[in-house]
């Protein structure tokens, strides 16, 4: 939850003019977003997100997300849209911080989703992946192979305060990822966070995807990864295959696996686990004991690190090949 | 900010069938409100305000707080109303909490509150005053004489760490408060905590007045002090009489001040101040320097304290008297 940044009505209300967007009747701080500041905005026509943009996120990046956003939006793809302003330009100025005026997406998320919204979040991966063909500009992953190193270098000499071997048994694994991490598979801009608290659900259906703040550019397959590792598994560690199998049939229904992709899900899923793995050691071991943030616990994805590195076949994982 | 309670959108959908309020579309944790847990709600009518109760509020209040907005709201004064059930009930349970639906009021609260502000709170103040009247269910205010002396106990012994001389100084004040507190004057419902976060203004005018979670029975010119260091003090720590005149100009022109009321107005904000200088000062002793949370400097009351301490007419605070 964050509002790190808190905004005065006339601030609000002079950087409002250069959009046309009726009147403003209310602002409230919302609890959503770890990285950004967020209000929700209601008006005499829509309501409104407003996000300022904290220190964490490189401004450099904002023209990438917000054009992303644009790019998807108008490909078809439910995702929040961010409104121009007057002159055209998707990003202004407000209480010292970049803003952003971005369409409100009714649904809410999921605690507890099953295996039928799995399903859905699969297909709406891959539309996006499809969405995203064409998109000009690039990110590189700032979370892959090179900065899962640099991370685990902040993190390793405290490692085994957390669980006894860790440093060794982390050692062991970047080394094998490096040696064997797949690089001829297709690319594209990814997600790259595709959790629950990302994917807005109405009625019955998936109503859009949110929060494009770690989109970037890396293989599609290790997208389809993140999302085994954020939807599939139990509370008690245990994956589960209905989940996986569905949200793998719900990707394919819209973009099948290539037979290297799906060859390579166990070690994408390896490395998308110690990604997860990585930025929680470093928050659990940095954060003060304190500080009244939730602190989530880096052993959860060490549990899904090692389910994966027993995989023997992406069978285990539900996926269904003649 | 708070969002302490998390709920699940199937236990809300079935904590809605118990009212008639449309279907749900989306909700936010929204950072208002320090005691409770608050959520926006968008249904396909009106938006909505959920409020979960945390521990920190005597469940046995809850018809106190609920039944005095009804109570208002009835009268014609804007504020939140709760909705009642199908069963008539204004409270239920969700996630384990005593919760309540309570309508959404449009409007902003001012970050920077100039003159014409506060000669609308004023009146805004007296209206609940006299809307007040009638209301049957009572409950004393627990930070009065006795509150302070209980919550001062708890810091005695480390007030001097806050600054040098606090602990005589402050003994003396609550001796001088106990031995000359006024009795005689006109009592009702107070709203106890009208700062600035709490009254919503909406294009020229106040909208209404939010968050009656520390009403209670009390003097009504403890209430009119209340607003006077809530809404008339300069970051510099000055009283700026232009506000002060017009709070009490608005506040008289619906309710007039007795002449012993005005002449209380220097104790009563001694007290007043006090008061939230011995909430502040607690939560600045006892709240872990690491915390995520803004802690408010005490010494801002100290200050005001002793403004008011060396007061010598009510001329001082703007109060014209023939």
């Amino acid at each position: 939850m964050a509002v790190y940044t808190d905004i005065t009505e006339d601030d609000l209300k002079r950087f409002l003019t250069e959009y046309d967007v009726g009147d403003l009747t209310s602002y409230k701080g919302i609890a959503e977003g770890v990285e950004n500041s967020n209000f929700l905005l209601h008006t005499t026509r829509d309501p409104l997100i407003l996000t300022l943009y904290e220190k964490r996120v490189e401004k450099s990046d904002l023209p990438f997300f917000l054009g992303l956003m644009q790019h998807l939006a108008a490909r078809g793809l439910s995702c929040p849209l961010p409104l121009p302003r007057r002159d055209g330009a998707l990003l202004g100025t407000l209480s010292g911080r970049p803003a952003a005026l971005i369409s409100f997406l009714e649904g809410m998320w999921l605690r507890k989703p099953e295996a039928r919204h799995c399903r859905d979040v699969g297909a709406a991966l891959a539309k996006m992946h499809i969405a995203g063909e064409g998109f000009t500009l690039t990110r590189p992953n700032a979370l892959s192979l090179d900065g899962w190193h640099t991370l685990w270098e902040k993190s390793e000499a405290r490692a085994d305060e957390v669980e006894k071997g860790l440093q060794a048994e982390i050692r062991g694994e970047l080394a094998f990822l490096a040696a064997n991490w797949p690089k001829d598979l297709p690319a594209g801009v990814i997600h790259a966070d595709l959790f629950p608290d990302n994917v807005f659900f109405l009625g019955d259906g998936l109503s859009g995807l949110i929060d494009f703040y770690f989109a970037c550019n890396d293989l599609l397959a290790y997208d389809v990864s993140i999302c085994l590792n954020a939807w599939c598994f139990e509370k008690d560690g245990s994956y589960n295959m209905t989940k996986g199998m569905a949200l793998l049939e719900g990707y394919e229904s819209v973009r099948p696996l290539s037979r290297a992709e799906a060859e390579a899900l166990p070690i994408l899923s390896r490395g998308s686990a110690l990604r997860f793995f990585l930025t929680r050691l470093y928050d659990w071991l940095t954060t003060p004991p304190d500080a009244l943030v939730v602190k989530k616990d880096p052993l959860e994805y060490l549990r899904k690190l090692r389910f994966h590195a027993a995989v023997s076949s992406v069978g285990e994982y539900g996926l269904s090949r003649p």
